[in-house]
C-alpha cells in the first residue's frame, strides 16, 4: 500500500536537470520523508547509478520517476521560425541552437533497469504506460504513480492500474505534466484533488506551489495522503540545481512566474525572464525538440552565471522556498503542519513494529467480549491488577529491554480517566522491579495538560504513530466509545 | 471584528448581474452563514432596495459588494475591430451590439447610500478605493473588504486601511477581482494565501472553485478565516441566476472553463461555449465598454434558452455545484467541514451570550488562586458540593429557564474525567428540583465516546462554541493543562 511508504506526508518532487540528486533524495528518505529521483534526460545507465547511489545513502524507500515518451506532430516550420528567432540568445552566451530531434529518453532500457533494481515506487510523467507496462512493474513490487493534471488524465491513469495519482495543480513548478503537450485544461490544486476525490478512490498525492507545513495541512485536510513539494526544496544544500536558479528563487528582480513552452516546447512554469520574455509567445509545441535546441544555450548560460536565459523553473510561492538542510527542512514543515511545539520535544513519526508480540496486557474491567477479542489476537492479558490501573493497557514486548505502556481509557465509566501521577510511578516502580531499561508509554487523545504531566514524571515525547489505533484496532475501541487517532509515544530511561 | 460576523465560516459570494439576490443572501445568513449582495451593475437605489429588503428576510448581518470604476485607456480601433467581429452573434438571437459606453456604475450614489444605510460589511472588487473612502464606511460601523488576486494588491488594500482581504484564487468563477484589467498574474487559492499571509496579518477570506465542506477545510487550514463561494450557490433555488446558466453548470456538454474577455472586456472565467470559442482571442481588454456592447445578446440568448452566447460565469469545480436550498447547502458544508456527523443530531454554531450572569459555578477541588479568578470575574460559586461532580462546572443563567452546565476537567488529578453517567443523572436531578425546564451542558474536548454517553441519557447536542475556552478563560485553563478548543452544546428537556 502507498500509504506504507510513508512516514511522514511528505514527498520530495522528482526534479529532473540536475535539482535531484541521490543526496536530496537520500536526506529527505532518512528525515522521515519521501525522496524521488528524477529520470528524465538521463540513459537508464545514469538512472541505475544514481538508484545504487541513494541505496547507499539511506534504508528507507524512495521513488524514481520517469518520463513517457509521446509522439507528438510537429510542426516543422513553427520549429525552425523558433530556431531563427532564438538563435542570437544562443550566440550571445557563445552557444549555438541544437538540433531539434526527438527521443524517447531511453525509455525502453528504464523499464529494464527499473523491473531489475525493483524499486518501491514509480511515477510517471508526461503521460501514463500501457496497462501491461504498469503490471509488469507492480510484479517487482513498485508501485505506481501517474502524474496527472486534469480529471480525464486521472481517469486513463486509474483505468490503466495506477496505484496513486500524483495530482499537479497549475502552481507547480517546471513541467505540466499533462498527456498531451497541447492541452491548456489547467486547474487550481484544491479544486483538482476535489474533482478526483469525487470521482475515484486511488490516493492522492498533492502538487504545486507547496511551500510551507501549513500547506501541508491545507491539501492533507481536501483529502490529500501526501504533499509533494519541489520548488521547496531546490534550495536545500543537497539539491543540485546551479547557484544562479538558486538564487533567482529569492531574488527580488524576478517577480513572477509563468507557463512557456520557451525553453523545451513543453508548457513548464519558470521565473519570468528575458528569454521568455522575448520568445515565450512564439515557442511551437514540440518536445522535446525545443529542449534539445536550447540545452547549449542554457548550459553556457548557467556557466557564466546569467540567468536571464535558464530556465530557471520554480513553482508559484516560490519567494517563500527556504535555504536548508533537507533534513531540517522536512522537520520544520512537519512542526507547521502540526501547529504545536512540545518545549524541548522532538516528534518524530513512528512506524509499529507489528510484528513484535504483545505479551501483558492489563484491563481495567475489560467487558468479557474485549477479553476475548484480545484472546483471539494472541495477547496474553493479567486483569486481576487492573483496577490500579484505571483504564491503562500494559504492554510488554518480549525480547527487548523496553517495557511499553500504553495508556486508553475503555469504557464509558474510565472515558479519559488518563494516566495520573500516581499510576505513573507504580509503572515506573514495576518496570524497573522488572528489570527493564527504559519505560515507554503510548497515549491516545492527550491533552497538553497531560504531556505535561508526563513530563514531568521525567518522559519525554519520542514520536507520533498515526492512526495506530484506527488501524489496529477500531473495531473494538471505536465501539467502546473511543476515539484514538494518534498515538503519542514517550520514553523514559529507568 | 470580522470574526464576530462569522457563525459559520462560509460566506456566499456577491455574484453582480442577477445571482445574488436578497433572497440567497438571508437564507445563507438565516442559515449561520454570511450572505452578500451584489451591487455591481445595479443603481444606488436599486442596492438600497434590495439591502432593506434583505433587511426583511433576516436580522443577521451580511455584506455589499461594490465594483470599483477604473479609468482605462482603451484601444478604440481593436474595440470597433471587435463590434464587426461579433455583430453576426447579435443578430443570431434577433438583438444588435450596444454602445461601447463609459459608467462609474453609479460609485458616487453608491457610497452615499452605503454611509447612510449603515451595512455590516462592504466588500470591494476591480481595486481599492482611497483611504478615506474607506475610513469614512468604517466610522458608519462597516468593515472593509478587498478582493485581491496577487500579493501586491493585497499590499495595497492593506495600506489603504481594509478590515479583511478577499483573496480570489484563479479558480474562481466570474470577473477576476485584478485591480488592472491588463493584470495576468494568477496565482492559485492556496499559494495565495500562503504568500499574504507570509506579509500580512489582516484575516483572509479564501475564494476561488470551492464546492465541498472539505476544501473550505483546506482553506482554513492553510491560515484562512473563512471561505467564499459562489458557483457553490448558484444552483440553489434561491440564486438569481438563470435557468439556462443553472442547467448549463452541470450539463455534460460544457466539459471545461476558461478566462476570457469575449464578454465584458475584463478577464472572468466562464463554461467554454461557442461564444468564448470564436472571440474570447480578439476581445480587447476595454471594461466596462464591452459589457454594454454584449448586453443585449446576453439577455436575448437567455430569454431564447440559448447558452452558446451567454455568459456562462463558473468556478473550476462548477460540475460539484448542488441544486439544494441554500439553508440546506449551509448545512451539508458544515457538516463536511466538520467530517463527522452525530447520527440524527443537528450541529449549529453558536455564539456565547457574553452578557448572561453566571451565578453558580461547582468547582471540583479547586485551587485557592482559581477560585479568586472566578470571584474576580464575578462569578459566584459553590465548591463545598463540587466533589460530587469531580471536575465539573455548573454555571446557571439567571432569568432564563435553562440550566447550563459546563464540564472540564480542572487539574492534574482530574484530567479528562468527564462527566460520567451518574454525574449527569445526578445534574438533570437537581435541574428538575430547582424547576428548570431544560438542562444544557457544555463539553470540550469529548470524544466520541463521551457523547454517545451524554446521547444515552436523553441530550442530544444543539451546537459547537467554537474557541469559548481559548477565548475567555484561557490563562485560566490552559495554565492548569486544560485544551479546550471546542464547546460542544447538548440539550435535553426535564
Amino acid at each position: 500500500m502507498f500509504k506504507d511508504l510513508l512516514r511522514y506526508p511528505i514527498i520530495q518532487a522528482p526534479m529532473a536537470g540536475g535539482a535531484s540528486t541521490p543526496k536530496l533524495a537520500a536526506a529527505v528518505s532518512n528525515a522521515g520523508g519521501l525522496g524521488f529521483l528524477a529520470a528524465g534526460y538521463k540513459t537508464a545507465a545514469e538512472m541505475k547509478e544514481e538508484i545504487n547511489q541513494t541505496r547507499r545513502l539511506t534504508e528507507y524507500p524512495f521513488g524514481v520517476n520517469v518520463f513517457v515518451p509521446g509522439n507528438e506532430v510537429i510542426d516543422e516550420s513553427a520549429v525552425a521560425a523558433y530556431r531563427a528567432k532564438i538563435e542570437n540568445a544562443a550566440k550571445s552566451v557563445g552557444a549555438t541552437i541544437g538540433n531539434g530531434v526527438v527521443d524517447d529518453d531511453d525509455w525502453v532500457n528504464k523499464l529494464t533497469v527499473l523491473k531489475e533494481v525493483k524499486v518501491d515506487l514509480v511515477s510517471f510523467t508526461f503521460g501514463c504506460p500501457e496497462s501491461s507496462v504498469l503490471r509488469e512493474l507492480q510484479s517487482t513490487g513498485a508501485l505506481i504513480a501517474v502524474t496527472v493534471t486534469n480529471l480525464e488524465e486521472a481517469k486513463k491513469a486509474a483505468g490503466a492500474g495506477a496505484d496513486v495519482l500524483c495530482v499537479q495543480g497549475i502552481e507547480a513548478g517546471g513541467h505540466r505534466a499533462s498527456f498531451e503537450n497541447r492541452s491548456e485544461d489547467d486547474h487550481g490544486l484544491l479544486e483538482l484533488i476535489r474533482m478526483i476525490k469525487n470521482e475515484l478512490e486511488l490516493p492522492i498525492i498533492a502538487a504545486g506551489g507547496l511551500m510551507h507545513g501549513k500547506d501541508i495541512a491545507a491539501v492533507l485536510a481536501a483529502g490529500a495522503m501526501a504533499a509533494q513539494l519541489g520548488t521547496a526544496f531546490l534550495r536545500c544544500p543537497e539539491s543540485g540545481a546551479s547557484p544562479v536558479h538558486k538564487a533567482a528563487l529569492n531574488d527580488s528582480r524576478f517577480v513572477q512566474t509563468t507557463v512557456t513552452r520557451a525553453f523545451s516546447g513543453r508548457r513548464a512554469r519558470g521565473l519570468v525572464n528575458e528569454f521568455i520574455t522575448e520568445n515565450g509567445h512564439a515557442a511551437p509545441a514540440a518536445y522535446p525538440h525545443v529542449h534539445h535546441m536550447t540545452k547549449q544555450m542554457r548550459k553556457a548560460a548557467g556557466e557564466k552565471g546569467n540567468p536571464e536565459l535558464m530556465a530557471l523553473w520554480a513553482g508559484q510561492g516560490h519567494k517563500l522556498s527556504r535555504e536548508k538542510p533537507a533534513s531540517e527542512l522536512v522537520e520544520l514543515l512537519m512542526e507547521e503542519l502540526k501547529g504545536e511545539r512540545f518545549a524541548g520535544m522532538e516528534i518524530r513519526e513512528l512506524s509499529m513494529n507489528e510484528s513484535a508480540p504483545m505479551h501483558l496486557l492489563l484491563l481495567a474491567d475489560p467487558s468479557r467480549d474485549m477479553v476475548e477479542d484480545y484472546l483471539a489476537k494472541g495477547i496474553c492479558f493479567i486483569a486481576e491488577r487492573a483496577k490500579q490501573f484505571l483504564g491503562v493497557y500494559v504492554l510488554l514486548q518480549k525480547g527487548t529491554d523496553t517495557m511499553e505502556i500504553k495508556n486508553i481509557a475503555v469504557d464509558e465509566n474510565h472515558h479519559g480517566k488518563g494516566i495520573g501521577r500516581h499510576l505513573m510511578e507504580h509503572a515506573i516502580g514495576q518496570a524497573r522491579e522488572q528489570g527493564y531499561k527504559k519505560l515507554e508509554i503510548g497515549t491516545g487523545n492527550s491533552s497538553i495538560g497531560q504531556l505535561a504531566l508526563y513530563q514531568k514524571c521525567g518522559f519525554r515525547i519520542v514520536g507520533v504513530d498515526r492512526d495506530f489505533f484506527t488501524k489496529h484496532y477500531s473495531e473494538v475501541f471505536y465501539e467502546n466509545g473511543i476515539q484514538c487517532r494518534d498515538m503519542i509515544r514517550l520514553s523514559r530511561s529507568i
